[in-house]
């Protein structure tokens, strides 16, 4: 068997443990050999490390990329009639941007394929959100998918598991050993999906600060423009926000609150933070698909994206008029004294959602679709002793004390009257 | 079964991929935990590249060797009525110093277990050379390695599978993953094994050079100072010898050859750079097992040695008066001018012989006891146009054309009179 590879595994381990770099066809038959079995777990998993400690250059990540899209099938919009535009958030703490931004930017026209995955750890997934929806259905074929974006444009589905299959095999691997916070492997990752769904434009929300994957705005610029340049050698118009993820996203943390956050900013209202990111993204997808000018503000306030909402939610069998699920328990966390409140820790308060049911520790399990944490105050607000901070939802009691244990620390509230520095929201744009 | 471990195993490869360093709780649980197989081998792999790019400090290195020695048996040469004394090379091409040495050292009444391997790649293995000798075998049950070494003095035998499995299964990890060569992995994977097997004194030959898996002299003393400590904290009296490892040791490279070669020198012959290790090896265990005036030269030349090996030999059931294996075909390679020989590379060597036969390519494979290299000249010698310099020996005559690729560029001659540095073979001495 060994004798008609081309190359040996052990030979492009050391070559990246002792910082060479790999060649297009070594990448090319590492992943490959990989997506076959040849090449062991452990080996990939060594070799993974390497490439976290040692890095790769840019044409290295664009190889690794190709070679992932590679081991799998690739999606075309051709022959749809409308253009299509696809956004991609890292991932934070209350991100439920995808829910408004999809049936707005498709209200103006252009077909916004959604293709989302669920939530592990402290980070929500789209899918979880959506299927706090009585009725709601993740799970859409091909056919069913390219209807829906040509007469609706506005689709969020499960990802099939044709799209860059080494990449999936590779990320259950990276999980499990340490082998996560690579700028390289993090960027092929999503690039190899986006780019194998066959979008023409791409905006991506790379996030930093403590509920993110990159800790720092500079480990997030570095991401961005690697995904950036990735994008733009395959031919996909993609740009990228760096948005700050210190302080959680909008008010409601969990499943069924953040879909009910969603339709309070579908509906023109909603909280002034998800309102700025959602139009920041849309304006961004729409310049990029020939549409500048278009009235993003108008479109949510005057009811044309919430009616794309629910046709959208209809089309996958959800009830947008059903009543969410509510939590069986309750417990606020009030102030402990005048003041402003002057920090809110996103990680600690992803955490606490985790715990409270909200996410999941291992893939199989399920989540609690109405458990999660409504912030009555964010950072800045002046608050008054015994007023409301904080509620947390949970369906088991017990959950409250390990959230709560979570949340030590993670808030604080200055003196009154004092100056609460806020840092923006969209810290900076990235481009080719 | 995961809320019953103490630690979680990505966050100890995060913390070495971090540059943290592990608590002796958390590398006892990860090498336990790893010999049960709770942490899986893909894990496993990804935390030796972070140990061997991101290293381990003196107490790590410690607490690795001993939570290796914990998985498995330790034995002890307690009640026997000789002191023990063991001797370790690190490997290198035409090294056999463990034949005439084992039973010079023995010859003076110290008993020496030689708990040895089998060659992989390059490097020869002291059980396959031996095993050229008809009837002798390397398998001895616990009681007959005792009794032997009662007796006689000298056993060399099979390594049981009892001591340190940790490293047993780690290795054969590492020898796949790209990850064999960290000092602090090399430390560990040795000294638990001398440790657990309970010698009281240590002589350790760390080899250097183009034959060695250290490649210079530094890093063989960073390996060296490692073990001299480790296996003082474990109370052996450990000392170790830095040599030359450019070149090839000795004459013969293979199995029966160096046999043949070992014989010469417990006969009072054989190459000046045998003798001299060998000699210098055995005053440095004699000397820690108290008899640091004993005269080693006259065991040699009086025939003291030679009568050792020859018991050591037939209470192993080999016939020591056997003829060993001759090769079926020979080559002959001459010098193409006269000159003086000045370049004899040992991994060019290493790897002719073993492409030759001598050494297999997995762990399955035999080996050919006939094959191998004869040395007919040493650098700084004078050689006439069409002298030989060497001889291949093989039983399949295919074999040559591949052996003879690896040598291209490996050996050269200086014009007749240039004068031609040999580095000394000892370049140094290491203890606590």
């Amino acid at each position: 068997m060994s004798t008609v590879e081309p190359f040996d595994t052990v030979d492009l381990i050391t070559t990246k443990r002792d910082k060479g770099r790999l060649s297009t066809a070594q990448i090319s038959w590492l992943v490959d050999a990989y997506t076959r079995g040849y090449v062991a777990d452990e080996q990939m998993s060594a070799m993974a490390m390497a490439i976290l400690l040692n890095g790769m250059d840019r044409a290295e990540v664009h190889d690794l990329t190709m070679a992932m899209i590679a081991t799998g099938e690739r999606m075309s919009f051709e022959g749809l009639s409308r253009k299509t535009a696809d956004k991609h958030s890292t991932g934070g703490v209350g991100d439920k941007i995808t829910l408004p931004l999809a049936p707005l930017v498709a209200s103006f026209g252009v077909a916004v394929p959604q293709l989302s995955g669920r939530g592990l750890g402290h980070t929500g997934g789209t899918l979880d959100k959506l299927e706090s929806i009585p009725g709601w259905r993740a799970a859409l074929s091909n056919e069913e998918m390219r209807s829906q974006l040509d007469s609706i444009g506005a689709v969020i589905c499960a990802a099939g598991s044709g799209l860059a299959p080494a990449d999936k095999k590779l990320y259950a691997l990276r999980d499990i050993t340490g082998t996560v916070e690579s700028i390289p492997l993090i960027a092929s990752s999503i690039m190899s999906k986006k780019i194998a769904e066959g979008t023409s434009v791409l905006v991506l929300d790379v996030k930093f600060g403590s509920g993110a994957f990159m800790k720092t705005q500079e480990r997030a610029r570095e991401l961005a423009e690697t995904m950036v340049a990735l994008g733009a050698d395959a031919g996909v118009a993609t740009s990228a926000l760096l948005t700050n993820m210190n302080v959680p996203l909008g008010l409601a943390i969990g499943n069924a609150n953040e879909v009910r956050e969603s339709v309070e900013v579908l509906a023109g209202g909603g909280p002034a933070d998800v309102v700025e990111l959602t139009l920041a993204l849309a304006r961004e997808m729409l310049a990029a698909s020939g549409q500048p000018d278009a009235d993003v503000e108008k479109a949510l306030s005057g009811g044309r994206a919430m009616d794309t909402w629910r046709a959208m939610i209809k089309a996958q069998d959800g009830d947008p008029d059903a009543p969410l699920p509510v939590a069986k328990e309750t417990r606020d966390v009030v102030a402990d004294r005048d003041g402003v409140l002057e920090k809110q820790d996103a990680l600690a308060f992803g955490i606490a959602a985790w715990r409270l049911g909200a996410g999941r520790a291992r893939k199989e399990d399920p989540v609690q679709h109405a458990a999660g944490i409504d912030l009555r105050a964010k950072p800045g607000d002046s608050v008054k002793k015994g007023q409301v901070l904080f509620t947390l939802s949970a369906d088991e009691p017990a959950r409250f004390d390990r959230a709560l244990e979570a949340l030590e620390g993670a808030y604080s509230i200055a003196e009154a009257g004092a100056k609460v520095a806020v840092a923006p929201l969209i810290a900076d744009r990235v481009t080719v």
